[in-house]
């Protein structure tokens, strides 16, 4: 730290990403990527852009905004895009909490929540999920806060139904409800259905899993009008042209070739189901994912050491060194090829590991 | 506004973009864009990194920065990129800024100032610029603040050597002194020289303008590995992965074809010479531009019938309807054809205007 680093950030503890190596080539199951690339249309729309850069980006997407109202039944005045949902999350993080309205959200979830609320100064209370990892509505009902809920969760991968989001929307009605549905296309159902009904409804989503543009960096937020406005002022009053011009035609180019992704999030679902059954079959504990990871405990080897021994083996799975979740693994679902290695390299660990 | 947006940014008045029109084909002289498309590797690179987007980005920019360190001469750990130059300033005010160290920048300067001051909180003196829009840098020895400045300053043009700019940094040295240099390829020196003796300057820069790339949204920040290590502190627990894949790539492969844009920047200075003399021969008082704008006053039409009648004949231009700059029109240069076409038109319109 320099000595003119404000003392507002001293205590800052920035999030730490997943590990990007560049030197291996690994089987990547570490960072909820996509195995499969972007719709054909991506390349050529990204390469049309790519000879107008001199030209700066259209601040209000007009084009975007309107193929995601398409998509998803909305007003283009109810969407926000930014340059990855973590944008997203910080404008609405700074435009709905303060002193005065200080943030819930559950003790394991996005790890990225507690800093966004550091950052910009903002109590915050960290509500413990039950023995089994699942939220309990009843923790968030009334609670008086503005409730942050990453549905499905991460790193658990558990999903919470609808009535119990409406149900938490619905009594808190002086502040905004934050979901935060970045990997709801694996299996959940979006709160976007309810945004006609709650005007302090802010749901936020990403391309970067669904539909392959981790690299891209698109997100999205869904509200009402007024909502929408607040985080423009937000966006307006630090980074009017986030989106660039490339990020902005891949997202377009997406949108047009919805069907190619939807697809495959079907082989996920389907590549997770088979993956589940394999770890549960070798004694693992396995939680209900609706997303594109499993979390996942041995029953021989701690979560660690298996993330070791597959990392020297060539494949990189994700490890969080703390307190509930030290005995797991959060591993992505990718091509089925990739899940076959998979489970035959953690068959081979853990046999070697038998008494 | 909704009744949920926090207090701490009700009275926030956004930055103002200059207009992007959908509608119409302009000669669009209004945002200092570059009249050049980037190099031809760049839409290459950018083709060849299309393809791999459902994978996150490197969030170090590994290879962008080492490609900047070679180009400047720094170390990489001496180099934060940004989404943006807009992006690494706001970083810049949040980390070396606060009720402790206010700030201090022109009158008449980047509108984007005072939004960062007023978005992250800071309060901050306006220091008025002299009669003739020169920065007085008496104003700014030992004044006890962060202070900023844009050299060449916008929307003047005018340029403070760098005598001046290192008296400012040296007589501050309890407080960064953030110079922007937006437009420095236009004609400035730089002050990255500075660097090795001053651990409180940070120089501020952009791909926007001098690199055609104001659509790829890439800035940067050059300073003593202590100020980028807190400007990375501050990206860390905002949007790690501020830069996408496309920028990213787009940077590397213009870094390697710089030869391409230092020569168009000389094509602009040309133009921009050339442009000067027309507007004085028109009667125009044009200040001396070390940038790729000119600010110019009619001696017979108001600033904003100026930008109003070359409106309506297919040219845009920027006025800003602000005391002290009313009467000015800030005009970008571009290609010999382009200030052509202006200068004739002008010619017509003010013709036309004559008693």
């Amino acid at each position: 730290m320099s000595r003119f680093f404000s003392a507002r950030y001293a205590n800052l503890t920035p999030y730490t990403p997943g590990e990007q190596p560049q030197n291996r080539r690994y089987i990547k199951l570490n960072t909820n990527e996509s195995p499969f690339p972007p719709s054909p249309g991506v390349a050529k729309a990204v390469e049309a852009e790519s000879r107008k850069l001199e030209l700066y980006s259209n601040p209000e997407c007009v084009k975007l905004r309107a193929g995601m109202a398409e998509v998803y039944g909305l007003d283009p005045d109810q969407i926000v895009m930014g340059n990855g949902s973590d944008e997203v999350l910080n404008f609405a993080f700074m435009a709905f909490a303060d002193e005065e309205h200080p943030l819930a959200f559950a003790d394991i979830t996005y790890g990225f929540y507690p800093v966004f609320a550091q950052v910009n100064r903002i109590p915050f209370t960290e509500i413990p999920l039950k023995e089994d990892f699942s939220l309990d509505p009843a923790d968030y009902v009334g609670v008086h806060k503005t409730v942050v809920i990453a549905n499905p969760n991460a790193p658990t991968g558990l999903y919470l139904p609808l009535e119990d989001i409406e149900r938490i929307v619905k009594r808190n009605p002086d502040n905004v409800v934050i979901v935060d549905e970045a990997y709801v296309d694996f299996g959940g159902e979006s709160a976007v259905t309810l945004l006609d009904r709650y005007e302090n409804l802010l749901v936020v989503g990403t391309f970067s899993k669904s539909r392959s543009m981790a690299g891209a960096r698109l997100g999205f937020g869904f509200g009402s009008k007024k909502l929408i406005a607040d985080l423009n002022t937000l966006r307006y009053s630090t980074n009017p042209y986030n989106i660039n011009r490339l990020t902005d035609a891949a997202g377009v180019a997406a949108l047009e070739e919805n069907g190619y992704y939807m697809d495959n999030c079907k082989i996920i679902i389907e590549n997770r189901a088979w993956t589940t059954e394999q770890l549960r079959a070798l004694g693992f504990c396995v939680l209900d994912s609706r997303t594109n990871f499993v979390f996942a405990e041995s029953p021989q080897i701690g979560g660690k050491e298996l993330y070791l021994k597959l990392k020297e083996r060539g494949i990189l799975v994700r490890h969080f060194d703390k307190d509930r979740l030290r005995n797991f693994n959060r591993i992505t679902i990718g091509t089925k090829e990739q899940m076959q290695t998979l489970i035959e390299t953690i068959t081979e660990i853990t046999e070697a590991t038998k008494p």
